[in-house]
């Protein structure tokens, strides 16, 4: 597309708050689910079955994404991907958004303009109903897109982490170790020296554009979160930091052993147990139940010494921490 | 209190997240509303009466506070009061907040204990029954919280910006200019240049500290909100950009203008009318009506040239615009 000049696309600095407001609300329909939308103090949401279910996650420029790859879209999709994702996990679904945005002085009108626009499509692509009702702009150095997600559970009850029992089956849907993948591609490819630049698509080699996707805009199977509930999922989440780690999560959180099928796991059953940002739906069933849309990919085992097994051997593979692993660059 | 020593109070780079997290659940209690609290992808709240309030405010280090002048305990106690506040405007009761949270790494432990404390205190100091459901954290070379908190309407219909009719009084309950005088001591007097440097309790003169207090640890009057809305509000919202500011929104979302009375402000009116961030809640209420809590500043009138007039005529006071005001500076 045609990038616009300076003077049609100033930075945030140059114009109001309400310029911004504007621009964002321009490109924000409204959900089924809303009494009443953006312009409040706050919105109201409809909450038919008695009860909300609520999450938030935060992207940071930097440990969670770099502008040289990240669009505004880009962002804006994963923003709300990551937060749909954990709403599915319970077994829900997503109702509305928050987006409470901190943004540099220097950015450009376009970028909010194309964050907005990413916030919808993921909406309309990943949870049909779910919309952005209300957020919250201030100014910041560092660029912060902190979103909450609102979902509803239709009568049913949450699925937890903690329901998982001997016998039942480990079953995923959504991709394991692709985002990873896309992670790697970026990193060992897209850097001059260690500072980010643009991906150029002819550089890709086959199946890399997927990967590259599944990192900058997930798409993980929103809808079929209500329909693990409703096939009588035991337990569920999402994968966000690697399926070993997370997997571990499950097993400490139903006091149980979760024994993984390394030929259930694709090509590299090694970067599917330790590749984050998935947010592929992890669940346990009951071994006569399997909904469309999951896969097998081991059993769960009476509580033993470790969490996680590989074909019944231990697995020892580290996921993210940020506290710990973010190199402290931005770009 | 006596400092700890850095042993006993790692910096946040140097512990693992499971660290931080654990500190920050052993400060939260559970809520009433809490069906499913924090541990899982997400909480669940009740929603009795079928709908839910939300919104979203962030509080980012440099335009919205000083790490000089905030302690973490203020840090949490004002990010909380700043959102109960947007909750009780709607008319309705505090259910739940949610945190994230973005931290710089050489952030000390502790000061994130006494931010979970903050919360804890505001929500059982302003809104009894509310509390920290959920949250997410990250690293930020900028510390900023975001927090979006949920209410409950108990059967009645929101009260917006829009309903003020002319005819209607318009009241104000909590304070109005305090905590603008409170920042003005802050920037007058405790900065070394331009650096804030600590309050020094010896050195405020009469008056100053409950100035400072509404600026650092502001306390709305949250319970007001639903008791508004009870007897009969028209419109309402909380002020957080000056009652000139505000009431302007209000006078735009309803058609209509209103007329302050100047001998109602206060000691220093343009203060009153100018200063932001008090949180008190503005409405408007049927002449026959006025809930205790609530003191009349006026009068709603058919729309004319100006939104909002004091004794009168026309108010030229400008709030707050981040994306003008704020000089870039942080300390």
């Amino acid at each position: 597309m045609p990038s616009r000049s300076d003077d049609d696309d100033p930075r945030l600095g140059d114009v109001s708050e309400g310029t911004v407001l504007r621009a964002i609300l321009a490109r924000t329909p409204s959900a089924s689910h809303t009494i009443l939308g953006p312009g409040d103090d706050a919105a109201v949401l409809a909450a038919p079955s008695g009860s909300v279910v609520a999450t938030t996650d935060t992207l940071v420029h930097g440990p969670d994404f770099r502008l040289a790859w990240s669009s505004g879209y880009d962002l804006g999709w994963k923003s709300a991907a990551v937060n749909l994702a954990d709403v599915a996990a319970m077994g829900a679904r997503p109702t509305a958004l928050l987006v409470a945005l901190a943004v540099p002085r220097d950015l450009r009108l376009s970028f909010v303009e194309q964050l907005a626009d990413g916030f919808r499509a993921a909406c309309e692509a990943l949870a049909p109903g779910c919309a952005v009702v209300g957020g919250d702009l201030t100014v910041s150095d560092v660029l912060t897109v902190a979103v909450t997600a609102l979902g509803d559970l239709e009568g049913r009850s949450a699925v937890t982490r903690s329901g998982a029992r001997p016998g039942d089956v480990v079953a995923v849907a959504g991709e394991l170790g692709l985002s990873a993948r896309g992670l790697a591609v970026l990193f060992g490819r897209f850097r001059d020296g260690d500072v980010p630049v643009p991906v150029v698509a002819s550089q890709l080699a086959a199946g890399e554009r997927a990967a590259l996707d599944a990192q900058l805009r997930p798409s993980p199977p929103i809808g079929l979160g209500p329909v693990a509930a409703m096939a009588g999922a035991t337990s569920m989440m999402d994968i966000s930091d690697g399926l070993a780690l997370d997997a571990g999560r499950m097993a400490s959180a139903s006091d149980i052993t979760i024994d993984l099928r390394s030929d259930s796991l694709g090509d590299d059953p090694r970067l599917a147990l330790a590749g984050g940002e998935d947010h592929a739906l992890l669940a346990t069933f009951p071994p006569d139940v399997l909904p469309p849309g999951f896969r097998v990919i081991g059993d769960v085992r009476t509580r033993g010494a470790d969490g996680v097994l590989c074909d019944g051997q231990p697995v020892d593979v580290a996921g993210w921490d940020p506290y710990r692993d973010w190199d402290a660059a931005a770009g």
